[in-house]
């Protein structure tokens, strides 16, 4: 399933260089900076439960697409706690499996089943049981144990997106482990600096008792954040993520600040109020980021949760977030024209909105010391989203204001897959600028090793052995 | 003028596959569900009159491009009952042909030109005079009468676009004709649920008069809506169309919706409340839809009649109808929360926006059960837009959320060549898919097949004989 | 460092034709329409002073990307009145020379140290004291005076952006120096009619002094500017060029017109206010334009000094201007209501918003008589950019309805370089659409020559010894 020249050009001459350029790179070892792989599978070291549970239910690029063709989320397993009869939901993802025609996804899993699992005929409603068995399989073997895949995959670092309310224990028991894996934790303080989000009053609350300050108060807020990224730097983490719907900072003077403060924990806070806190909220932890370090994430623009009825019974991550126009350049100012000119400030900007490339961001990038571009984001890491990335990108912002690959995935069997993916998808496009004279190779392998390795690990403030 | 590969990839690997595809798809019949062909022509099945009335009267693509480069509409023939001197207006038309370079309309045009009328020459001034008799001369014989093209085409289903206020007497004609062709209309309520068209509050009484229903009523309107429905669904429609300058939905309980129908109905409404009723009618016809099965497709998104003076003198549909930014992920939430998640409705969306593909549409149609995506629309009914189309919503919608292709077209004679293009670029499309190792080439042509036929009939609920 | 066939595709078939259509235009002269060059260069002919005066200073694409990259300006030798150390300033410009890679600031550089300078290594930390030293010695010799510079790079127009408020000195020395070379004044008035500009209502007096009229009423206002366009005319200005922060245009009746002059030369006037007086100076401009003949380029759509703690240390223009979105639909209504219709008005749009090629821009320009496409502006001025521009809105508004290129540079040197890059993504583009049989070649040879010269010279009214 898996052809060796794969996303590289057809034309000779440019699949010549990308064969070249890849193959200079195709092992370097996987960092992972960004993503939503769990500390505990790591800590546990447990096998993974079976095929339905490891590749659908976590993965919401598959369930929504099958439930776009009516299939209802209770028949893929989502909504239970532990899936009844995996095997039947195993039998209808195969049965469907030929949706994911021309979709990332279907790249992601065939590499999984064939260099994993050596499947090499396509999943169907035919082969649904010899996939089923022989993942089932595997799955008991030592092998694939998650540590054991941690290090088949040569991941380096893996980073998990975690939020203040977490006390990280699964990240503590792994730094005292022994075992030579690197899980870091990040800091994403959604459920206390969004108003918006589940719990948000007394989630403030649980932040204070936990960094034992008065979160009653605007300095005690402050001070509890403070003191949480210290608590998540101290275990390895060396970045934050925000996950607003809008890119909104604002920049309020201290007292207006703690007023809005008090309205929002009040709950009665207009909508308006609500966005303005989030505005803030960006801007203040801008400001601990240049006294802690830490880089910042901004992933905004998903309209979460656009399906209401889905939502109601389902919750969260199924599936139903929406991307949304995103406004950057205005948005962004109230930060910038404070923090915008600190070189020690390091802020990565992502999107749902692909108009923003080369309109706002390659522009912003492209000026501001503080701005890098993170790459494309979720709808958009695929190989056409990735090319329209760069070839919308780089002319105004370069190849050095961006920051390299993000897996960003909660599936942890997709990580090298997507890593392939990129890595591929950045040699074609590298080996389309060589061969249209615009690059040398040289120069071109140059920068495939920064995509692919220097670049996060500069960026991301990690080190080989940091 | 037609060189067998055209549009084809250049680059041999692929363009061997593109070959494959195409001709396993080529001769398949034409579905045309959605266009603006009158079903007069195929009742009476009388002669077109002439090259100028046949090609350039009725296609704004020609003579809006005429217009920009300084031509005045008179001298096109437009605003005229019938053209006075024909011959005159193909020759200005012939004179200016070479603007087209580029454009769709030229490959439609050339395509008609020398498949239909054998002229292999390029339109010119010196051209134009046997151009316009060897046209004049065929369209006299029988083999040109409506009915003989409409089966030289092999089309299998036509569709028109009706007015509710459209008595739909020469698609009754047909159905009782023995004539095999199927001319089939659509349901397009916009007279009657639109604020802004032109006598809309006449056109409700005139809805109540024909449904026999009081229209004062908000009930009574409903209920003529229903019946209509019901007139048209039982002439073989199996679609509504919605031509709305925004996608807003709304979501009014029954009170509020009375009262703001009594608010229009008055012509006193404000812009605000007029989008709102329109709004507020899209979610009436999906509830309706639900009921009697019909499809529904939004076209929104153009600002209508936007050259003032222009509308003054010679109407709508002339050429200067604009795109303008359209929301699609707020202003659909109001229909699909209450009925997104109905396994039965089937809702096409249609955008003149092309950065809405990848941000709103893919991710929508790839959640929702009732949302499919319709093809490039207008402007974008083109290679390029086609393309652009494709890459970015497959890798988020696949292909089984889309519908095929619609050619939408006044133009009758550019039915069999609009097809050609589509499947052609469609072939070339999945042809890179193959020689990127996206794809396997059994899998292209499954795919294909659907895009040109099965796709389309299914989602418009069409069967051979239905 | 320049392959002769850079840009070119890499598929055998379509370089051949893109070689052929690119030979025969290569070597045509240059027009600049439009572009940010002094007239004091070609009044004095004096030699320029070093190459970081030449090459770096007066170029904000150079010295974003540095600055992005955390060098400060000053090390640039920005916001010093003249450069204290140009060899540090060129070091350390050539030491980051790397982060050009992929930009077509990269690909402009190289060509001029190779054409006009003979290096051939890339500039590096390396070479940076041999680039200097060459181009330093260079620049000493007559060869490398502004007039002999403008010789060879073949210009047959150049033309200058001037504020109203210039005596013009330079270009009236020009035209009776009894020099060939043509250096055209343009019209732009954005320091009188932009109530945001610096020193607006200042601005208004000095217009009123020179021109001989009272600028405290709106009727001397507008005679104030009507006679200074002609006094640009008088000396060769074809153009008017207007660089708003939206396209917003109004159509107020007189009076109203009259007492928003007042408020906003009271230097009172609100944002919206402010804002409405730009967008009715757009309508009067055409008004004006109508009369007297001269062409209206609209730039429309940058949010000029992003960066405030910059602006207030360097002042404008140092790389910190961003693109918002932009819309035209709407905000061109009042004008184009007024005169879209006019045949003798021409008005060129651009725009740093990408989304509207396809939506709004070449649906507009493939309608309106008055309205013609700029080629792609600024951050889109680079082949990618030109390839989307091309793909974009050919398909709807043709070639004849666009202009071919503008160089719209403040870098003399670069000027050749500029247009090359655009004759070979023209060509590269045809080559296109002749291997995919969309056009013949000798369409393509006549539109690659049309796009190279003769769109500049009718368009902009220059003739070759006008």
């Amino acid at each position: 399933m898996l052809h060796p020249d794969r996303l590289f050009p057809s034309d000779p001459a440019a699949l010549a260089i990308a064969r070249r350029l890849h193959a200079a790179i195709r092992d370097l070892p996987i960092l992972s900076p960004h993503g939503h792989t769990e500390a505990r599978w790591f800590a546990e070291n447990q096998p993974f439960a079976d095929p339905a549970t490891l590749f659908i239910k976590p993965d919401h690029y598959i369930f929504r697409m099958l439930y776009s063709q009516g299939i209802p989320l209770e028949r893929m397993g989502i909504g239970q706690g532990e899936i009844e009869d995996p095997r039947a939901v195993w039998r209808i993802f195969a049965e469907h499996y030929y949706l994911f025609r021309g979709t990332p996804t279907r790249l992601w899993l065939n590499y999984a089943f064939q260099e994993l699992f050596g499947l090499r005929k396509i999943l169907t409603a035919q082969t649904a049981d010899l996939y089923y068995d022989t993942i089932q399989e595997k799955l008991a073997t030592p092998e694939f144990l998650p540590r054991a895949l941690y290090e088949r995959f040569c991941i380096e670092v893996l980073a998990t997106t975690d939020s203040p309310l977490d006390d990280l224990e699964f990240h503590r028991q792994l730094k005292h482990s022994g075992w030579r894996g690197k899980i870091l934790p990040t800091f994403r303080p959604d459920p206390v600096v969004d108003p918006d989000f589940d719990g948000f009053v007394s989630n403030i609350e649980r932040l204070g008792a936990v960094a034992k300050e008065d979160t009653a108060s605007w300095s005690g807020y402050l001070a509890a954040l403070r003191k949480t990224r210290e608590r998540f730097r101290l275990l390895g983490c060396t970045a934050t993520d925000h996950g607003h719907p809008t890119a909104a900072t604002a920049d309020l003077g201290r007292e207006a600040a703690a007023a809005l403060f008090d309205r929002v924990r009040s709950g009665s806070a207009s909508a308006a109020n609500r966005e303005l806190f989030r505005a803030q909220m960006l801007t203040e932890m801008a400001a601990m980021s240049l006294e802690d370090g830490l880089v910042m994430q901004i992933h905004p623009g998903s309209l979460r949760n656009h399906n209401a009825a889905l939502y109601q019974r389902f919750g969260q991550d199924i599936g139903a977030d929406i991307p949304a126009p995103t406004d950057y350049v205005h948005n962004l100012r109230p930060l910038l024209h404070r923090f915008g000119n600190e070189p020690k400030l390091s802020i990565i900007l992502f999107t749902l909105d692909e108009s923003t490339y080369s309109r706002e961001l390659a522009p912003l990038a492209g000026h501001y010391p503080c701005l890098k571009l993170g790459p494309p984001w979720w709808f958009h890491d695929s190989p056409e989203g990735m090319l329209r990335f760069r070839e919308s990108t780089t002319e105004t912002a370069g190849f050095y204001n961006t920051v390299g690959f993000n897996d960003d995935t909660r599936a942890f069997l997709s990580i090298p897959a997507r890593h392939d993916v990129a890595r591929r998808v950045d040699c074609a496009y590298l080996s389309k600028l060589v061969a249209d004279h615009r690059l040398e190779e040289d120069e071109a392998h140059e920068i495939a090793f920064d995509l692919a390795y220097r670049f996060v690990a500069s960026t991301y403030r990690l080190t080989k052995n940091g």
